[in-house]
């Protein structure tokens, strides 16, 4: 029923596009300005920043702990708390083999079970943006291999400590955020039971 | 002790800026490239968006029904299920006013009860936006004004089905998941028994 409605949506809602112009083409960020008509008929502008998606990934150990990072945020100036994350190298890379990459390269772990936790775009007001979410269990620890110009501090909290975190505001990150309440629910069985 | 580490991180982590170019000056986004110095002495480049932020807000009935919006989303090609929201008019806009105009301009909703529920930042890795949410109670219903050039219908879920449809990947809007997850964890005596 609810894809039905969704389809209807669809044809009442949505925007064509006219034509799209790159205005910015720089080295992380592509930026697009499109023309197109509303629902209405009436023209607009939508501005848009295409990018390729992202992997985030909550590892866990036996004992419950979460291994996180600590880094610096140059567009926040500050230091985030955060799970493991990294970008796709292309549109057509498989998240799972990112994820598998991106936790290896910045905290040397390698996992055996891996259960994925869905999707998410950030901010779909502006860009094309998705982030894929795992949980990595079954850990084994090795030694770090970071990107040059990568500078990260990695540390172990427990999923408890992280939720009440989350919920009092020490954690700044959406994607940890949303990992860290995903990974409570499925590990509890049911939100109702975070404690 | 966190504090003590995250600003001794800080220290140790920081990325020092050298100098601004704005390079796309849009209707929504203004785009900027920074030279900045990283922590190891090298030169690197920074492309930040800024954004003045916005506000989500997660209007919850006496039946613990949630009033959601469907609409289109440009840069997705997809109608999303979403809770109300909006940007904030300017940097020093206070967040709560924000939050009632806007709940008010897309449902037509006043609500008597606001629970804060915490900020995230959505990119840290390029935007210095932050969204702030909100839980709203204690709802009186009146019409919709929404902006020009705004399309968008206003549907009733109950919250426990709003949970599910987060796991399931039918709701994939970051700012969604993330107040129905926080609302779920605090209404959980009560979000057990909905339904």
């Amino acid at each position: 029923m609810m894809k039905d409605t969704l389809r209807k949506d669809f044809e009442e809602l949505a925007e064509k596009k006219i034509d799209s112009t790159q205005v910015f083409d720089g080295v992380l960020l592509k930026v697009y300005r499109d023309n197109v008509t509303l629902p209405d008929g009436n023209p607009s502008v939508r501005e848009v920043i295409h990018l390729y998606g992202a992997v985030g990934i909550i590892p866990i150990t036996k004992d419950g702990k979460v291994v996180i990072e600590r880094q610096f945020r140059y567009p926040v100036n500050d230091i985030t708390i955060e799970i493991p994350a990294g970008k796709l190298d292309g549109p057509d890379e498989d998240p799972l083999a990112a994820a598998k990459r991106e936790l290896l390269e910045e905290t040397g772990i390698t996992a055996k079970k891996w259960i994925p936790m869905g999707l998410y775009h950030p901010s779909p007001a502006y860009t094309d943006e998705k982030i894929i979410l795992y949980m990595a269990k079954d850990l084994e620890f090795g030694n770090q291999k970071l990107d040059e110009g990568e500078f990260l501090n990695v540390d172990f909290l427990s999923l408890k400590d992280l939720v009440d975190m989350v919920m009092d505001g020490k954690i700044i990150d959406g994607k940890t955020q949303l990992a860290i309440l995903k990974a409570a629910y499925l590990e509890k069985g049911s939100t109702c039971q975070i404690d």
